[in-house]
């Protein structure tokens, strides 16, 4: 069976984007957690990794011994291999474009990333308030999120990016809990679409088992200092 | 016929990627060149990419008005629709390593990529050397390099990281630019490595071409005042 090693839920993105497009796809998976202490060497994280991820970060996908690393790599591999779950959007064009919005979300979206960490449980709308007023990058990429978002909901009818759930999905799913815990002010139409990402059975209960942790790391929470 | 947007050979690695993955592979295409002025918006650069890429970033490959834009997603993309030149590897769980790799590279090797960004004409090694003495993020950049080369050329048994050219070595051509500009020190098998990407007929023509722009742009070159 398909093995995902990912991190803490309450704060891994990138283990969100393949544990939500597996989940969500109805692939079967044995899921296998790390829990972050440390990205330093040696740590128990690291540690736990040696032998399963060259590159020491999760999330990694193992299908009978082959390790793919890597959130895109992981999507391509599940599109491949489970053609008939349609991951990727089946019309040539709409499939190039997803591809272009899920590329340009992995090596994209800084200021957002670095600015509002995923964290799930908090809720942190003064300090989003607080970036979205000094930080021109961070509104930079909520600017291009929307229009992103509203020009795909309407050349596809909705209710999600590419009409029905697709990897696209998945990979902004962790932009969505950004924008609802910071409270990014977002049009309605790109409102509904994250609330609509938030209501998918998979993303319910990524939540439910990220608030059910209750762990608190320090070097994953630049704003608060308890729980 | 495809139409590849992108801006300055000298400078701009991602460019580079699809570039020498057309050229190597013979797929045929037409050179639009977006020369770097600022990326402010309003500028030249930016206005010239309004109508084109909704990013505002190059490279964008338009076919037959599609555009399909970030490296990642234009690779997938010709695989796709060119699979008699078989741009990934055709075997599965070299194709999910090489997929691996290049998503690596797509998100990763910051420190390498921001202490030393691309400049073909420059040769820079004492800033090199500053860099490998000062900078443990660099140093762990280029180690994960070493070990990822050195492994795959054992594996697949060489000259290139899979075999013969694929995708992958197109996203590590420009990392070998900079390794060769900052003649940052890699141990023989993957100095040898970068030779051979370097002695590559479209690695040869795009460093030919970046040699003969004689362009200085203050924002490119944090080392130099002037050629």
């Amino acid at each position: 069976m398909l093995q995902l090693h990912i991190g803490n839920k309450n704060y891994s993105s990138w283990s969100m984007r393949p544990w939500v497009l597996l989940r969500q796809s109805g692939i079967a998976f044995e899921e296998v957690m790390h829990r972050f202490d440390s990205f330093a060497p040696g740590s128990g994280f690291k540690h736990s990794l040696e032998a399963i991820s060259p590159t020491g970060k999760v999330p990694v996908l193992v299908d009978d011994g082959l390790a793919i690393w890597d959130t895109l790599a992981i999507a391509e591999y599940l599109a491949e291999q489970y053609p008939q779950h349609a991951l990727w959007p089946q019309d040539r064009a709409a499939r190039a474009q997803a591809r272009s919005v899920c590329a340009e979300m992995h090596s994209g979206f800084t200021a957002l990333r670095s600015a509002c960490p995923m964290n799930i449980e908090a809720s942190l709308p003064d300090t989003g308030a607080l970036h979205w007023r000094d930080n021109a990058a961070l509104r930079a990429d909520v600017a291009r999120l929307e229009q992103m978002w509203t020009a795909l909901l309407q050349q596809h009818g909705g209710p999600l990016l590419f009409g029905a759930f697709s990897i696209a999905d998945a990979f902004f799913a962790p932009v969505c809990m950004r924008l609802h815990s910071y409270q990014l002010p977002v049009s309605p139409k790109a409102a509904a679409y994250v609330e609509r990402v938030r209501a998918l059975p998979s993303v319910q209960q990524w939540m439910d088992e990220a608030l059910a942790e209750q762990d608190f790391l320090d070097f994953e929470e630049p704003y608060r200092l308890q729980r």
